[in-house]
């Protein structure tokens, strides 16, 4: 039998996941992520992880067959990093490190957003289209796309970055990119709340939400939900710039399928309803234009994404080719 | 010897080249669009105009190897239209018809603005890069992408549209599309010229174009590369909102290269100074963005283009593969 790992590392912990050569998931865990070192002790003690695992579960070394790692930045074709803040990596090989303790195995190596696109694609919401995006709402706002089964990292690595994409030109804050009125300063769990407090400060309206200390973006969801008119033209606003950005994204490269993951995703419906309004407003030009649906992989995203990456080069896949067969 | 054909076919006149198998063009003509019949008239009369071509030449109608079409309107991978309101064309099946006058030979058909974008990929501007959009200034804005050598029409057939991507919104005017503020109302020479009318009626400031009763997209070009202040402002802001555009599309699918063609784009360096100067504003993930440069097979692009389509399928080349190589 012979098996697959994926590795999601972050910043602050490296998540890992056991698959079978059908990428079914038989195990996961997770360890800190070690910076020490300018990040070198990071692959060595995932590598250790793995060991560790397959020796629990009696699996041979020789018996993995691939081992995929998403990476919070941007990897190269070859598993080059010239920079990740997160990791301190600076000029570092991440595939030709990973092959020193597992010479034999394919090692991949993409950055961590695309990792997780190809996951939904091939096993989660993404399933049933040949192109897609993944959009993740977290503390920030990012993106990664596949199409006809190969990730679009673009020529600059800015591909899908639909999170600094200008919506609101009138905003008058500055965003951490240097612009005004990107969609991350908007879409985000971050942005949210940053746009609820202004609502709440600019207006005796009802809601409530007013008087609490500290909100978060899931209690602004679940105030919309229940009806608060503030917290839904919070989300109308700050869902509505993903929804003018996605739809110039659409003009660009058309996908079939919007895919929303990350954590202010868990709000399900009213945060597609809130994306869509604007969406459709700016597609005008298609009788009708992309799918959106919520993401189904959650934080397996990432490891199950780096796991199939590491069964395909270049879209042909190095075994089980039935299971990347085009859609 | 094989030939090839390349057909782009306008509402007013159809394009022909007459194309040796290695793609050179050996000859082109013209003939007016007989639009009679629900437009049922375009495609035997092409076919008549190529037999009298071959006729002409000596050459045999089996020696034709492939003939490639570009039509203004959207056309699925199967060669059927559904509308295409300039040819008249209803629920009519392109590729089957053009079978019917050669049934040997490879047959295509493509959106013209795709078709040209391919033949800038292979013969044009985009020569040395893997990923390029073209777009194209005339009467309106039109784009075509080109990735990996495979054009990228998207789900809905709107990928590349860059014309009805809103980047003024606090513009008035309404688009034909709907929307306010699209880069169709400022970057095609209609905008152009609208936008300079505009700026002259609103400032009593000195302009060699004020008094001018008509004047065209061209004429303001010449003006700005004069220095004319009020020529560079309309410039600045025009060609800006296709920087700005750009700029989101950098974002989504991120290309090397920005191959800026139609009847606008003869004015040259002017044109891309304008656009790059927002297009940089807008790009601060990357650290350099996107190649610009001017396209540069003038009207040759879409029957160059559509003859390099009939010689190639999914992204395989039926004959002389070494011409499609992946550069």
């Amino acid at each position: 039998m012979g098996v697959i790992i994926g590795v999601d590392v972050g910043g602050t912990q490296i998540k890992l996941g056991l698959f079978s050569e059908e990428y079914a998931l038989i195990k996961k865990w997770s360890c800190k992520t070690d910076l020490a070192e300018s990040g070198r002790r990071i692959i060595p003690s995932a590598a250790e992880e793995i060991y560790r695992m397959l020796e629990e579960n009696g699996i041979g070394r020789e018996e993995v067959y691939g081992i995929g790692m998403g990476i919070p930045g941007p990897v190269d074709s070859e598993g080059y990093v010239r920079n990740c803040v997160n990791l301190h990596w600076n000029n570092f090989h991440v595939v030709r490190e990973m092959k020193h303790f597992f010479p034999k195995a394919e090692i991949a190596a993409e950055n961590d957003a695309n990792a997780a696109a190809f996951g939904e694609y091939y096993r989660g919401a993404g399933r049933a289209f040949s192109s897609m995006m993944l959009v993740t709402l977290g503390t920030g706002v990012g993106g990664g796309i596949v199409l006809n089964g190969q990730i679009l990292s673009g020529a600059h690595s800015i591909a899908g970055e639909i999170g600094h994409v200008t919506v609101y030109s009138d905003e008058e804050s500055v965003c951490n990119c240097g612009n005004h009125g990107c969609v991350d300063q908007f879409a985000s769990a971050t942005g949210i709340v940053r746009y609820m407090k202004k609502l709440l400060a600019g207006t005796e309206a009802d809601s409530m939400l007013r008087g609490l200390g500290k909100m978060t973006a899931k209690e602004i969801c679940e105030a919309a939900d229940k009806g608060d008119g503030l917290a839904v033209k919070c989300l109308d606003k700050c869902l509505g710039a993903l929804g003018i950005g996605l739809g110039y994204f659409s003009h660009a490269f058309d996908p079939e399928v919007y895919v929303i993951g990350g954590g202010v995703s868990n709000a399900g419906k009213i945060i597609i309803e809130s994306i869509e309004k604007e969406y459709c407003r700016h597609i005008r030009l298609a009788e009708k234009g992309a799918v959106f649906c919520i993401a189904e992989l959650g934080n397996d995203a990432g490891i199950t994404g780096a796991a199939l990456l590491a069964g395909q080069k270049d879209g042909r896949a190095l075994w089980r080719k039935e299971l990347f067969m085009t859609k």
